[in-house]
């Protein structure tokens, strides 16, 4: 029997993965899971790009041109005009999702055996994405004792190497729900100059910023122009995270060039959520302004609840809708199993993922776990009278 | 300014790509464009499963599972059971087009430089996903003058050293239209139990197969149950190209769970069209008759006008809509963009894809041109029309 590769074997599975089964069973015996493990929001998609799709009138379900429909990049621009990000719609690559996005950013720019620096805890598939392109996570430590900022450049430094190629950042930052400071981008200026580094900037969360604090994007930092590669979905935009469709935008024409070979390859993205996507440019501007204080209540909830609870530590997320808290525990994954297999409150347990998926470095984030708040107020509420309860129950 | 990856610049460019401005001019100077070169069926998608994705009442357009909606893999099995393909809803994962079954069948069996032997000319995007993952793609000619028949054992024992990790067969196959028989799969059969490879076997074109004769799916090779994998599509099928959904199926469990990671890492596949594709199972057994029949007609018109034409070859294909046609010039590129630059005929020209970018050997394949006759046969017949006046006309 042939052997499956060595990438093959080394892909990371997903945090959450060896949990799935233990949720099941628990919902099989009746139990109600509140599910903070995953960044599925509960959000309703809005009506009227649902029925965008719903009435096209389409003969034939065709490709679409690789780099997407023309209709829906010119809308596009108009969006990240709005967002103060200046991009022609010739520098838009429409992809498969978010995920696709990063993984042209990686192909594009990267060979095996290069290196990426990405400040750690992070979203577990960028990993993933790297280790089928060949190229090594480099993690810099940012900790929940500071709320998770940006590393000081000293770290960077210490970090680069002649195989380094880029810096990656997630701003809003999911797994930690940190917001990047205007001082904290022109670090990594800096460093992209001096080392002549990518900078690939994963921006899916760049509405839900809270406390009045305003996104700023990679591609709106003057001089960065041919270093940063805005990797984009509409996925949790507009909760239409099974459309599939993201962006690649960069102002580097080499790097366009060379993605578009890789679009080509895969010849389209999905013709149907581009539809959606593109009814979506025009939502109306209090559209952002509903779901935002939806999170806003959501966010200040959980953490409120969270650090009530003795030993637990909650950094406030200043964005996105993730919160890394720290539990009185000695091993999270434990913990989470035993809330799935052996807890319940009220007929409900709560499902949260194990942060130690999220770190690069062996052994850290063991006592964390991140929560994503994508439900409502009730439920979050829910989830935390189990949670507190189960600390109260819970041996190591 | 930071430079893109060698991998990057190695990706080879599509084989139409380079003639798209020019047929892009042509229009704009108001000449009709017979478009033979891509793959893109003019047949209607039927209205039922359309509908199916305009009615849905979904609120939220979430996530499906990584490995696709459990009720559209236990339609596949139906489907796939009335093709004689007896595989189970878990051997199943939903792909983002065939594209991605491409990709996750070289990632999860072949390491950077690991190679691959596949019979040319072949799919040109196999070059492009095997560039993206470090693979070396080893041709074994097959010839205009066999009809594009599988090379002989002999020919596969040449190619196979310590490093290679897979076959890969397109059957019907795109470009040539060959149709493989029993005997030519026992061969490709004894080739890698010998030595223990995979053979990926993308079968897009299942259903198209012409004068009498059946497809044999590799997954149904007695004895090959864990080498085989199943690489395959919907876009051709239904003309459903814009939905984005393929297939990635295999009996072999330690490649299905490391391909799962793959699947995981990039999420989930794309929502609207898994409906579609599930509603298409359904399809009446007859829609596939008329397809037939149309594409049947099609076949036999082109073959009929281009052997009618001095100088040029063109064998029968056997399955798809592609054929490969030799024609008295030197240089089919450079006629290919004659063709649409300083040519037209009653108003119309006509455009082909150069065939040696569908070869990785060096030099093969110039004088040769790929036709998709995925036009009606008024349309095939204009476009025959401008291609025999051309010849008439074309000077080396």
């Amino acid at each position: 029997m042939p052997a499956i590769s060595q990438r093959g074997g080394h892909m990371p599975p997903s945090p959450i993965r060896k949990l799935v089964p233990f949720a099941n069973a628990a919902k099989k015996r009746g139990t109600k899971v509140y599910h903070l493990n995953i960044g599925q929001p509960d959000i309703v998609t809005p009506q009227t790009i649902l029925d965008a799709v719903r009435h096209t009138d389409m003969k034939v379900l065709d490709y679409s041109p690789s780099e997407g429909f023309e209709s829906y990049r010119k809308k596009l621009v108009e969006y990240y005009k709005r967002n103060d990000i200046d991009v022609a719609a010739n520098q838009i690559i429409v992809t498969t999702g978010g995920s696709e996005a990063i993984l042209f950013a990686i192909m594009t720019c990267l060979d095996a055996g290069d290196e990426i620096i990405i400040p750690e805890p992070f979203y577990a598939n960028y990993n993933g994405f790297s280790t089928s392109a060949g190229v090594k996570v480099v993690p810099i430590p940012s900790g929940i004792e500071t709320g998770f900022a940006l590393p000081p450049i000293e770290e960077f430094e210490k970090a680069v190497t002649p195989r380094t190629k880029a810096i990656m950042i997630c701003n809003p930052n999911n797994p930690t729900g940190y917001l990047y400071s205007a001082e904290e981008l022109n670090v990594l200026k800096e460093i992209c100059l001096k080392h002549d580094l990518f900078l690939f900037s994963d921006e899916a969360y760049r509405e839900f910023c809270y406390d009045g604090r305003k996104h700023i994007s990679a591609l709106s930092i003057p001089g960065l122009e041919q270093h940063a590669i805005l990797l984009d979905t509409i996925s949790k935009r507009y909760s239409a995270c099974g459309g599939r469709i993201g962006a690649f935008v960069t102002k580097n024409q080499a790097v366009l060039d060379a993605a578009m070979k890789f679009a080509q390859a895969r010849l389209s993205p999905p013709s149907f959520a581009q539809i959606l996507g593109e009814a979506a440019v025009d939502l109306p501007a209090d559209y952002f302004d509903e779901v935002h204080a939806e999170y806003n209540a959501r966010r200040d909830l959980l953490v409120k609840r969270l650090t009530a609870m003795p030993g637990v530590k909650c950094p406030m997320p200043g964005g996105a809708f993730y919160a890394i808290a720290q539990l009185p525990v000695n091993d999270s994954e434990k913990f989470c199993q035993w809330l799935l297999e052996s807890f319940s409150y009220n007929g409900a347990t709560v499902m949260m993922a194990p942060a130690a998926g999220f770190y690069a470095t062996p052994g850290k984030g063991r006592n964390e776990v991140r929560l994503a708040y994508v439900l409502n107020t009730e439920a979050i509420n829910g989830a935390m009278d189990c949670l507190e309860e189960a600390l109260k129950q819970y041996k190591d």
